[in-house]
């Protein structure tokens, strides 16, 4: 089917590609300039041009960075739109956002989608995981879509529940990507402190890749990093988080369900880029306060 | 190859079974009587019967529970054995038992192996994934053995490093299982609370196992679970450990290395099994003390 | 001076008792007609009533329930009141609120001081510890009321910064309070379980109140609660939190300050209250999935 | 009462003074040469020097490093004394040992004492808090000593078990210190953190000091602390641990207990000491590998 493509950076270039490939025509369009590696993409300047370029009902597809951004476009594609058309914003938007436009866009007859998309930079190649928020409807409209985006017609994506479900879904998944992330971060931490051992860490992430119970994709990217860089040499032990985290903790506390490793892993991250922090001081300063413990000069 | 197997229960059983299968010649001992369901399985009686079945030099496969049983075993077994014999403890040890156990074999000439096992109840039909620790020599005359009950030849097992590399490995494995198993339980508890939104929990696991930076084998075990029991009914909140999470923690803070997440894993752990919380009760009667917090009869 | 109190419940009835006892005239007034135990306070059955009762400017000091009581309050208040006249908010409200709502009073000309208060049930007797927000002039005015509620006029109280920072830092000294909680809480709950060495709970906490590097208020409290209910028999493991905790939680993940153990002693307040953990049942549903250990009937 | 003091560093040399200053005659020996500031103490040169400079029932005090300066001290010490002795060790250590050493002493019919002491520096002046564990006679034997010692004849001491049981309570109370300490920590951090409010953390602490639930003895050092040097400027955000905090952790995992505060406060000094995280650097080379996120160069 035809789709607008808004937002062609490192994710939404790819998903266009990957639509363009599966046989639909996609018309994209980047605030910035960026066609992703996407040279055999139809683009167009401008959001009226793409909107011109789509046949009713319009699909506009938004892969624009969570927040503001996806407001703005909103802001500018709203009263290009009709009733009928449908914005699916496959971003990763706090999905209190999303309920929140998807209410704005029911108001001008638009139906909105939020999709949680997972597969990052490898979805092109093996497809998308999609979790759907939304009107039956408009899912039904979109499932050509779908069905190329996922890694096959019938599996990875589906819909899930009402406008904001998505994006909760998402979220959540995210919460449990920290989680997971952070578990073979530590296990990794003590094999190789492990010195006496010698361990062979990318030969042991090879391993537990095949019938072992931690067996999964995140194994197989630490194996391929650890393959390449036993030692991580080069990178920084510096973890940026990029707010889905946070919204799972904060999500969690408001439910009342009580989520430690999912937290502590958030907190992880915070840690590794306080580079000089003041709760340790403190606890060096009381330390001598009572012990006369000595304390290193900072 | 030949190898005697002892300890026929869940796991021996199955190993046993996967080396008859794949064409070795396994004689089996189990000193409860255990078979697993292996109806096909050449059984003895006894540990003397089991070496006089064996050519020379021997294979013994030790799959029986971890602790004292393994020592007890090594008693019965070591004076019936000879210089170039190995023995392989392919059960939970802890690693410091392995290499006090491998020492004491290698005074009597006797090889020791300490191969830790994954793959559960799955392994017979997907293949093990074994790390194994102890001498190359030993090693590379098990090859046949190795290669049959890891999940392909060339895969899922390797020589990783000195006695009680093995098992060392084998018990970080198991660390990273109680942060991973922990994220994902996190995940769908928030998922589960979220009643506003009706998830239908089977339907997102199945998605995410498809595309998603979350899919593992353990993310198929819980789309299982929850296919066949959404509200996980009739399951009781209640989760064991079986030693190695508190062995993992225990090493990362011998060894300095900070593991939050695994160690969260494990307390989680021991809080299910709490039923009437000393420390919770104490918070209750402080409350009320500086506040007058109402307390709750208990 | 003469000061209106709003709120004569458990802690503003102290509070008004308090100040009448230092020599103050205290009028006041409690929507549900709760006076306390405050038999010798003047009391009006109206906020205009109490506006008419005092002196321009008019001192108002509010002690209602956080959140929407103090805007309903406030709704009411305001249009009586007169630029110059000073508005408290003693209760522990959020901080962001109080920054709001001192520029709601500004803009009518009215001063809004928020003043975080900590003490409880004990601080009629022993006097309150005041931490408080808004500008230096009305702080100064108020300074005999401070006095007066004090330990002492010199101590236990201060103008802390602008306006939200009374609250701001209250609420960080209940974060605190959470974890030094949490820390008595699981010591004592690790001695109960020693239960070879029968340890009398009670006297150890009354050895480490003179001497040790342990004592403290909250100390007192809990060799007082163990003297009277060693056992704590009778408390259900059930404890409340009142949303300081939650607050100090997102605040430390807005800063980007990693602070493990204040979240943690809100996690297990949480986790104090779910009866029938749906993680927990994941676990156990995990674990006989992979590994077919049995799981408890729930 | 005569008593021997073995180890006159920091703690036994002001204990030494402590007792000498209530009256006791104190013998002295430190194998370093070490004697506090204890210019007024009666010293010798050596443990049979030591030994025979005291009446019989000889009371010889230990306080020496934990761990092998303990046993020796012991090797050498034993065969000089007699039955009915009593030897105390009131140094940091590990309970399990001090259950053995008691029953080595027993068999040679001496007395021996486990006594877990608190207050640090400050007790010379202050106090110790005295935790005792051993048999009852030896105890009453000594309550000269150890009521000069506490902070008051009647308070600050007890006997509270077995032998090990003063230890253990020690440990316990040290596992706890780490808790409020981190606490405390913690919501300083968070409160340095808000810059906006430029928050004068001295004046917070002492604000707290009077009145409010978490006025403690470790608030009055973070107060003196605060005071001296309120950004804690040169001092290295490193924090030490001296093993009652490891063995606390290990005790409560032991016992089934969870206790994620005191657990956590001791990740985050092991934390505190990693300047190049293994498990950070993990994480940011995973997010690179799916998310091509970049890296900072390390």
């Amino acid at each position: 089917m035809d789709i607008g493509m808004v937002g062609l950076g490192r994710m939404g270039g790819n998903m266009a590609l990957r639509l363009a490939r599966g046989g639909h025509r996609v018309v994209g369009f980047d605030r910035a300039g960026a066609r992703g590696e996407v040279a055999e993409l139809e683009t167009v300047q401008s959001l009226p041009e793409l909107v011109a370029a789509l046949p009713v009902p319009r699909v506009v597809w938004l892969m624009v960075p969570a927040g503001a951004p996806v407001d703005l476009t909103l802001d500018q594609l709203l009263p290009l739109l009709q009733p009928g058309d449908v914005v699916v914003d496959g971003g990763n938007s706090n999905y209190h956002d999303s309920e929140r436009r998807a209410a704005r866009c029911s108001d001008a007859g638009v139906h909105f989608l939020d999709c949680g998309t997972s597969g990052g930079v490898w979805g092109l190649q093996e497809g998308y995981s999609l979790m759907i928020g939304g009107e039956a409807g408009a899912v039904a409209l979109l499932r050509p879509v779908f069905e190329t985006l996922a890694p096959a017609p019938d599996r990875g994506w589906g819909h899930v529940g009402p406008s904001g479900a998505g994006h909760f879904t998402k979220m959540v998944h995210n919460g449990i990507e920290y989680g997971m992330m952070q578990a073979y971060a530590e296990g990794f931490a003590i094999m190789q402190r492990k010195e006496a051992m010698a361990l062979d860490l990318a030969q042991v992430a090879k391993i537990w890749q095949h019938g072992s119970v931690v067996r999964s994709w995140l194994l197989d990217l630490a194996a391929d990093a650890l393959e390449q860089n036993p030692t991580l040499e080069g990178i920084a032990p510096y973890v940026s988080d990029s707010g889905e985290g946070r919204w799972t903790v904060a999500e969690a506390i408001e439910l009342d369900v009580s989520a430690p490793v999912i937290t502590l892993s958030l907190l992880e991250r915070l840690r590794s880029r306080e580079k000089d922090s003041y709760a340790d001081k403190m606890l060096a300063a009381l330390r001598q306060g009572f012990g006369g413990h000595g304390i290193r000069p900072g």
